[in-house]
């Protein structure tokens, strides 16, 4: 076996790991700051402070593991930041934000192995909150670090009525201490994720890796739809204002903008849906449905904002129900930074593997982290491009693949660090 | 105030004291066999004693109240029924079911105080499950009172996994004695039911009160639509197979083929939809909903099936898509019974008030009944049109209207059983 291999074998064995840790029997299913999340920090903390790292368990929930610079110098102070997320969503794959985490501590295993001395620190950050399931909030855990938490989301809710705070106190964390989490930007020489691709591009390209050209931007919405309840075999077709009808159609015209913006890779989807009263024989009168739309750059998002604002709005005067539709989550595109795209793509390269560019349909933590340093992300590929699926896979010889050029991409970084402050 | 609109008062107290049986606080939701209908039982069950009625509760919990033939000879050993339900959807009127019931009961209570004696009884029925909210069953307490309740009805369960078996045996109800809740067709003179008419045709036309010719055929189904999950950011549109826009397409299709058979009083209604996994960020793989599909008789409502299975399954097709669409609930059109429908016509104008006939585009208890006997249906005007809705609203005027005119009717019946029997 390889060492590539191994290195991907023992990936596998620690995603196993975590897989195992879910709020659903049966499925993997580890929303933020639930049990199963609790235990997947222990886990992580677990392997952190076993290859030396001093640990810690940050104010919104993430885990902190730090490896001291190996060298004196100017740059001793600082730290290179390495990370991902450990929430899932509902019936989620194994590799999605988790590869992320085990590959930085692999990376930082290796390195110590390898008795490589690094002119800077590591920090590798397990995120809490990337999926933005349990809350009407995204990126909690990743905007706290990079010090744009707004302390007024600590307000914000579940399904349950559970408030951010309530939940993060009972995690065992001091959510009014969230400022406390920021890193200082000085101290931070940039951040670096490894992630499956989650689309089909390197699949069908014949790629183990891709380098990130941006993140693309996202906005979400809630839209309500309210019409007029009445029963379901006295009320005429054309005397209805039937709001599930109305929806219907609105979400005809979601696609169908969403499908007219393909050139700029614009996606749109409707995930969450529910109907009052929800009786076979009563003709709806509340609908509430979530929009997810992002597209690779910002101009064609906002503008297919506001076209689906003006088709809904024009479907709810037609059929005389009414109609908002509220962006709650709104993320400009995301860059990444040239020198982290070239340190990546310098790694790929020196293993003896082509580079491929691409840019990132989903969303990640380093929509937050550009906020405190220049962002840099490898891709995985992936089974099919499926993701957020029990049938997410990657292989563990691409996973082998991306620890290494993970590790060789610090060495890069290194070198230049030593060469600026020499 | 006049003697009728005294009786009109009677009713509205009656209704307003059931209107505060309700499972949930703040609105009026009784679905069979729930804390809240135990408790208009037992006042249902009060009402009928206080008035000397023989008070029983059958085994799919439908309380009667009996009152003996008043003269000797052959047509004493039969019975009229007159009834309705007193179950209700969620978040419900005061008067649809509830208005027939409480009609029954003083109509006999002016009866006995005008001291009218009749040549056969009366028994005076509350059904419990006539909404159909609860368990994936209709009318099964008015089945078992026609003879035609399926024991194997008892093994549906509700959304909580409760069996019918169970929620009967819970309220203190003998399942297993079902069969023994049917009338002996022969000891049945025939079926009276006084309702609100939960369309606008009365209210548009001016008339206080309807009888009704047949009540409306229905037809209602499952349907499942099954996809494949994936991540909302980099699945392309072109690529998807969302079951959620697929079922928005095939629910503007359902509206599409009601529409175009609107002249035959077509309704389609989808009134239920879950949406799984249920997530802002995952496409939709599993979509189940509801269709309740009617029309004034058989022949339309079978071609309209037909037309909605064939368009739903060519838009499962083209978006490879997996479709099925179960009818779990069927019931052909009703017609009335012309002598009843004459000797509530007969009284409508022995009132002074004219004449109006037409079709239920409800289901009633009467689906049932007809396999045991004739139906009658009288149909009171409600504002608006509006049923299933905290709006309904009848007047104190038309509901008193109402029992008188179901005292003269139950007068006519009476006349024609003398001259018959005589």
């Amino acid at each position: 076996m390889t060492a590539t291999r191994q290195l991907g074998e023992r990936a596998q064995a620690m995603l196993d790991a975590l897989a195992a840790l879910t709020d659903e029997p049966g499925r993997l299913t580890r929303l933020y700051l639930s049990p199963a999340h609790a235990k997947a920090v222990d886990l992580v903390a677990r392997w952190m402070t076993e290859i030396g790292l001093e640990v810690s368990v940050d104010a919104l929930g993430t885990v902190r593991g730090h490896r001291k610079a190996g060298k004196a110098g100017v740059g001793g102070n600082k730290r290179l930041l390495i990370g991902s997320h450990i929430d899932t969503v509902v019936n989620a794959g194994r590799y999605d934000g988790m590869l992320g985490v085990v590959a930085g501590i692999l990376a930082l295993q290796e390195l110590a192995a390898r008795e490589v001395a690094l002119p800077f620190g590591v920090d590798v950050l397990a995120f809490g909150d990337e999926e933005g399931v349990r809350f009407p909030t995204s990126l909690a855990s990743s905007s706290a670090v990079a010090g744009i938490f707004p302390s007024t989301a600590l307000d914000a809710r579940d399904a349950d009525g559970v408030s951010l705070r309530q939940a993060l106190t009972d995690f065992g964390c001091e959510p009014d201490a969230s400022q406390a989490a920021a890193y200082a930007p000085d101290d931070v020489l940039g951040y670096l994720e490894v992630h499956i691709e989650q689309g089909p591009v390197l699949e069908i390209e014949g790629k183990a890796l891709g380098v990130v050209t941006s993140i693309a931007g996202q906005s979400r919405f809630n839209v309500l739809v309210t019409g007029e309840a009445g029963h379901a075999g006295t009320v005429p077709m054309t005397l209805r204002r039937d709001a599930l009808a109305a929806s219907a159609e609105m979400m005809a015209a979601i696609e169908d903008v969403a499908l007219a913006g393909r050139a700029h890779e614009m996606v749109a989807t409707v995930g969450r849906l529910t109907v009052e009263p929800g009786a076979i024989n009563v003709i709806p009168n509340r609908v509430r449905f979530t929009l997810d739309l992002r597209a690779e750059s910002d101009a064609p998002r906002a503008a297919a904002t506001e076209e689906i604002k003006a088709r809904c709005r024009a479907i709810a005067e037609r059929r005389h129900v009414g109609f908002s539709m509220d962006r709650f989550y709104d993320n400009a595109t995301t860059p990444c930074a040239p020198r982290l795209q070239d340190a990546f793509a310098g790694a790929i390269e020196a293993l003896g593997h082509p580079t491929r560019r691409l840019t990132s349909g989903a969303g990640h933590d380093g929509h937050a982290i550009k906020a405190l340093t220049d962002v840099g992300m490898l891709f995985v590929r992936c089974r099919g491009g499926i993701s957020h699926n029990p049938a997410e896979f990657a292989t563990v010889d691409d996973m082998g693949l991306a620890v290494e050029a993970l590790i060789k991409t610090i060495g890069k970084l290194a070198d230049q660090t030593d060469v600026s402050e020499e």
